[in-house]
């Protein structure tokens, strides 16, 4: 297969499982391009160089704006915090890469809007990383929509929940910053909900309603944990949303659920049937058919770990699950597929404008207590 | 023990639960007025007479004006459709009877506040049967909540969900129409929601957005299933909500969600802890709580059936779970005790008029496209 | 409808659940045999009398010969423990009296065996109170394997898990004494399982090997509990079995597995499919279907509260769960319309000596170290 | 770090398992030794070639005798089938080579005692690959045993059930052969069951009962479907056993369970609590724990993905759960550590002699019928 040099920016959470997806997808997929692990660009000398050694890239950098015009580059990933997405997406656009960008797209609908603008004009194939949507599960659940299985779909149930910053003491790190992270429960959790209700059930959100709160206002500071800093971006965000097929949806991010570790769940009722899916048991799926005979209607909890299941003939005999980070291998994956064939693939940027359209009118709609119509691309 | 003499008004399928509690109760708890089942009364005579039988009372009626003006009638339970609680617990309040209603307490704020007035001003006892309340399990995420064990409650996150009119064949019955039902989900699912909310809380509901469908806009009509009818409530109805205490909340009702059966579920987090409760498996109550040791910490799934826990000492061994039909047998006897007692019970018509306060603000906020205060008492 | 004067012997733990049962029955089902609560029986009159008043029945007696042998009584209710159910059954056969026994019929198989001579005898109506088999849930996986859709049966895999006495400090209760109990989780839990197996795979057991011990080998005398007595029952019974029909088997019964309430499982795997029963979750059963599409195979987990399940279209709608004292009332039901129509019901004493054949083949399995033939008939 | 270098003899499904582990490690773990993955053999040339770039190893060779002789090699890791495990570990041992090898040790007891005199004779470092000890959840399940938190333990029950050979279709593979395979669901999966029961109690088994059957007989040979061959090993095994501590034990492997895919499943009873583990939801542990307050006393799902849990501090934010081929990256993790230091590791070849000499012992009892002693090392 011919190969494809790759540049990642970023190293830190998303860089180390980007970095794994890099490295294992062809170990157990046979993408159209071989991906070489060329460069990983990061600010911190010591720390990049360190980084390029575990997680297996042949070089390390530390100005992207170098490595993304390198002519031996073909792809750039960009897993760096999101106020920085833009700037680079657009600059490896216009140098003519592929882009792989984590999400969110950026922090807000102006930028979004220029990156998409890039990435078109460049006539690049660009992706926007939102893994969740290629958990097999999730997948099934995509198909079971598509298919008509659930007939017509009336509720769409999301929420986001984690509960890493519940305690006070958890230090004002960048995640609580509005100019670094753009907000926080909103664009950080809730929006992987919203992504995962719009891929589910293939519609746009139309108009929302929101609430959004900050109940820890202030947190230590890290330079000097005895004094507090103000946290500037939101612990809940709740929003009801009307989709473009009817489809009545509650969508909800929160980082103040004790106990909930990842729990990104979403329901889905239709006329035919219901399915769920949660992160927290990604191998699963949910599903009750009103087509199973009366008597033994019941929600069945599928293990999306068969063969027929998508993805999955490349891992492991049925039952012998996989995890977190296997859904950016198959995220990977199918952008390696696209790039070679050149070819657009989903999520892409406009997914990523789309998402952030909605994501500022919850915001509008709780700040003036009213519902807010999306506005269109 | 002394007793009372019972009147029950209306017996379906809410007549028929009623019945089998005051049966019940001295069967197995020792409330301090026995309960005698005195007359039922029905508009169908001949109905009236067969159901006197089945359910144990000692005689029947078809006057219930006459029934409540009775001298040797002690408690009047009120178990007709919503459209008729008003006039009836009036002229039974007026008439010195202590008064056990069914929920919704009337189908809008006008009615329920001249009840509560009637109730208040007569002296009786008085009682809603939101019987949810009183599911052992409920009763320990009630007393979690209250003793601090979950800390300072961020979310509470409520849903109840039917399936039972998602075939559009499903016939024109009352409860589509809004002249005898008042609203669809919204005062006869979301209503509990609300309740238990307020209740696990216990604190109020302050603002409220809204947003209510209805799927299916037509049925067959009863009298002639060729034609159809127009259905005037909702069948889903979704809230976001603001606590006085702070909380954010998610408050939804709906008829159309394939294999949910009557899955009343509410999750609330707070700064310490989560609980979790679902109907259908009513004996449960999940609890998470960060004060136990952290690589020990996980969602404990409580079996309420141990003699700790409320009412169960007076059934069963642990493990030997109690049903649906449980929760109003603890209702009249709680309600019996005050009725003993002369004391007021919760939750009473005062809660009835709070409840519709905010389901009323839910419809306008529904309706107005912006969140809306809820009016005070 | 026709009446039945029913006796009651015994009105402890197994005496109120059966009260429960004769009186709650017509008010739900219409049994073509109205029972009449005639007269309860205990040694202890003013514990009878109070029974006797709190559990509905007319009257009161303390000598159960005699009550056995009064012409207007037509069945009798066995609910005493163990060690006395011969005398009293075999009595009340000859009195020519329909039988209904708590199980273990007997606490041997020779007193089994003349009690079911005995009413075989007389030609009176017999049937054994195992309540378990008449949860809807239950009935529905008998019905599943009965009617092939698992096709030919694999496994059997019963467990009957307790924890009440694991403390030690648990006195000597009448079920650590063999001489009254017979044995201990042998006769008392793992027959139930082992009688659930038998029911649902409709086939005996041929052979068995066994393991049993008891945990905590002296008890607090309840006389005087300084002192402690000695345990002479089994704290824990294992056995592995095979059945007529191919299936192998592992069925088990234990007091000592903390946290597992009333946890009556059993597995079943057959050629097309398996199904799971869980009594601490008694209104589900889980099916798992090799006929479902490979793609969305999964544990189905059906709420059995369908008016489509047995016994449940008259209790209440769909997901409004039942509890531990239905499965009595479901017994009686069908224990009147035999006794109305004169024909046999099952369980009857037959399948209580079969059960005790199996238990006996177990201990002796256990006691000599090698598999155990179990005996005909 | 200093590098060891590997030789990988087979390459199929355990083999990538292996090779994926070596590979990963030290990515995200520091071993005290750098695995370089020097040479994988099989024996068909081309398809070894393939699977040396596939899976990442520098060389390739087709003959094990070659392989484990050269000087250049350090660590021997074993994955063929286990009628050659013998073979190739005695040799790799005479060369001085540490040794992993995959489970079972060997096809009978004679062979695995030759192993581990073997090792023990050239002092190398051995390793058996029983990788589902190292799933974080079953390593707090030992924890919680080895710490007393479960109190005296009373019970073990394991159980691994699959289901990939119900159909009768599934042709005749090595795994039905008992010259390949020694056994079918005994030394296949049973015995992982009975490597936990050992691991989580830290006891011996000491005497077991048996019981084993082949319900498909024939199967359609490979090498002309239309014929069929003999199946000569066990599709179920099923065992009694007592533990050295006194527990007894039901220890089960089944092919033949519709549904269950790898449902490696035990549950642990001691005086003061409970714990259950199930593979296909490998992230989880129950817990239950005497030591809670009544009230709030039941089964805690731990989502064992937390920093405290092994392992689990070099993966991802709690709550991003890994999968099956992760138990095999922690293992040579280990295993590497222990070469270096030069010391031995858990579970070794001495693990492996005492699981052979248990299923042995099984064997034994279901052919004779009766108990047999566990014989000694």
């Amino acid at each position: 297969m011919p190969e494809a040099n790759v540049a990642l920016i970023g190293y830190a959470f998303m860089g180390r499982a980007h970095s794994n997806a890099w490295r294992q997808v062809s170990r157990f997929f046979s993408p159209k391009l071989t991906p070489r692990m060329k460069v990983v660009c990061g600010r911190n000398r010591s720390a990049v160089r360190k980084a390029s050694r575990t997680l297996g890239w042949e070089e390390y950098a530390t100005d992207w704006r170098e490595v993304v015009a390198r002519d031996d580059i073909d792809i750039v990933d960009v897993s760096t915090p999101g106020d920085t997405h833009a700037e680079i997406a657009i600059a490896a656009a216009k140098a003519g890469k592929a882009v792989l960008c984590e999400k969110p797209l950026a922090n807000d609908v102006r930028e979004a809007k220029q990156m998409l603008a890039a990435v078109k004009k460049a006539g690049v194939v660009h992706m926007l990383c939102h893994n969740y949507r290629r958990a097999p599960a999730v997948m099934l659940a995509r198909e079971l929509v598509a298919s008509g299985k659930l007939g017509k779909i009336y509720h769409y149930r999301g929420t986001y929940l984690q509960d890493w910053p519940v305690d006070p003491s958890v230090p004002l790190i960048w995640r609580f910053d509005k100019k670094v992270a753009g907000s926080g429960s909103l664009g950080d959790i809730l929006s992987h909900s919203l992504d995962l209700g719009r891929f589910v059930l293939g519609s746009e959100v139309v108009e929302v309603a929101g609430l959004m709160d900050t109940f820890v206002k202030q947190r230590p500071r890290l330079d000097n944990p005895r004094k507090k800093g103000r946290v500037t971006v939101d612990d809940a965000s709740l929003s009801l949303a009307r989709f473009a097929n009817g489809a009545l949806a509650s969508i909800e991010g929160t980082r103040f659920a004790p106990g909930r570790k990842n729990y990104l769940r979403f329901e889905v009722n239709g006329s035919r049937g219901t399915i769920v899916f949660n992160f927290e048991r990604m191998n699963e799926l949910e599903y009750y058919s009103l087509d199973d005979e009366t008597k033994v209607q019941g929600f069945r909890q599928i293990l999306a770990t068969d063969p027929s299941h998508e993805y999955f003939d490349k891992w492991w005999p049925g039952g012998h699950i996989i995890g977190y980070e296997h859904t950016f291998i198959h995220t990977v994956y199918d952008f390696l597929n696209a790039v070679a064939a050149g070819r657009q693939v989903k999520p892409d940027f406009e997914d990523g404008v789309r998402n952030q359209l909605v994501l500022d009118a919850i915001e509008k709609a709780a700040q003036n207590k009213r519902w807010v119509t999306v506005k269109p691309l």
